[in-house]
């Protein structure tokens, strides 16, 4: 599995550091950092042999920066199942539930940590397919960052990628866009447009759809926005599947 | 399970409060030191919300003692097969493969974590009834003191994933027949019906819906089979989400 760790600014450099040591300790060495806090002593001390995986981590001024070249946008939060975010939250599947879902599946996979004090925005949020939430005590759930990553990449390490090519993050994000479009030619009402996009994201993230899928959807939503008496052409392509 | 961590002389403080953080995460509580270092404020420190577990903390100064209440010993060692010491160290079981193997027993376990620098001493590994490996790559095996516990109580840990309430089989059924209707309100081919609606319902499948979604999709549906110019009864719970 093609799988990159991103930290949405992290403010500890002892954490980062311990990131790194974990994510070789498992095999993996894709680390983009989105405004990390400074970087110096500690974060090398906690690295410990993984000084290169730190030296070499990427870094970028926003999430869509690191994201922009994966598929599947994993976002791990230890509050899952908010009943005041319900879309953006759930349902939040444990590492075990994530691994069966991309076993077999082939693509670039971000998983993603929030910032040690307040997680992830609501912004941010948003911009992941699925949800992922280590199952922890309701006394104590808030994990350390680097454990998180360690629990994580411990049951990813041995993800079994295959065949079925996922659709790009870009055929994603016209997918989307299409979907909205459609909402607009049914006239659906206004107030709920972002909720219903947001629930489709979901929808379709959860499925982890592979490219033909796309294809045939964007064939469906063509023929909806035809018949709902607009005048959008009709292309040979349409519908194929 | 009745499960007691124990670490043998630990040499660094911030590692012993890590690793009550992360068992008080998992839902654990029993803690042994074995003829620990001191512990002042970094291991307070990184204990976060788990001081009373490191305040209650067990210490004594032989392993004998901390393992003497316990039916099953279970021994936790990154050097797995070493070739010099096969009756030692082998088999090595995974963290996964251990759990399996503790399941349905009753008693109490202790499962212990060596030295940060040597890890176990050849005596202290012979009172081990088994030996546990966390599987890791060649290049760095070696893993955090913490991160370690973090992993393994991650794994014995009993504690679900929060279930969000999944649409039922015949809220399923309902909701392919409502889109096999749609693709002949609009005039979707003949001839690809079946593939799509197949289609369909294996990306549904794949992300499990649950009942408001199924819920908000009937909306959708209503709203687009009524554009497409049926006369479908628009009813008030229309959309809904």
């Amino acid at each position: 599995m093609d799988l990159k760790i991103v930290l949405v600014e992290p403010l500890y450099q002892g954490n980062v550091g311990s990131v790194t040591r974990a994510m070789k300790n498992f095999g993996f060495s894709d680390l983009v950092l989105v405004n990390p806090c400074k970087l110096s002593d500690e974060a090398k001390a906690m690295s410990s042999h993984a000084r290169d995986l730190l030296e070499n981590a990427k870094r970028v001024s926003s999430l869509d920066e690191a994201i922009a070249d994966c598929s599947i946008i994993i976002g791990t939060t230890g509050i899952a199942g908010s009943r005041f975010d319900l879309h953006l939250r759930v349902p939040g599947y444990s590492p075990k539930e994530m691994k069966e879902r991309l076993s077999g599946l082939e693509g670039k996979v971000a998983v993603l940590f929030g910032r040690e004090d307040n997680g992830f925005t609501r912004e941010e949020l948003k911009k992941c397919d699925l949800i992922m939430t280590i199952p922890t005590s309701e006394v104590y759930p808030v994990m350390n960052l680097s454990h998180a990553v360690a629990v994580v990449l411990y049951e990813f390490s041995d993800i079994k990628s295959a065949q079925a090519p996922l659709a790009d993050s870009r055929d994603m994000r016209i997918l989307y866009e299409h979907f909205a479009e459609l909402l607009d030619a049914i006239d659906y009402p206004e107030h709920k447009k972002e909720k219903t996009n947001l629930m489709l994201k979901r929808i379709f993230g959860r499925s982890c759809l592979l490219s033909r899928e796309v294809h045939t959807l964007h064939g469906i939503f063509r023929k909806i926005q035809r018949k709902s008496g607009n005048n959008y052409e009709d292309e040979n392509t349409d519908c194929e599947n």
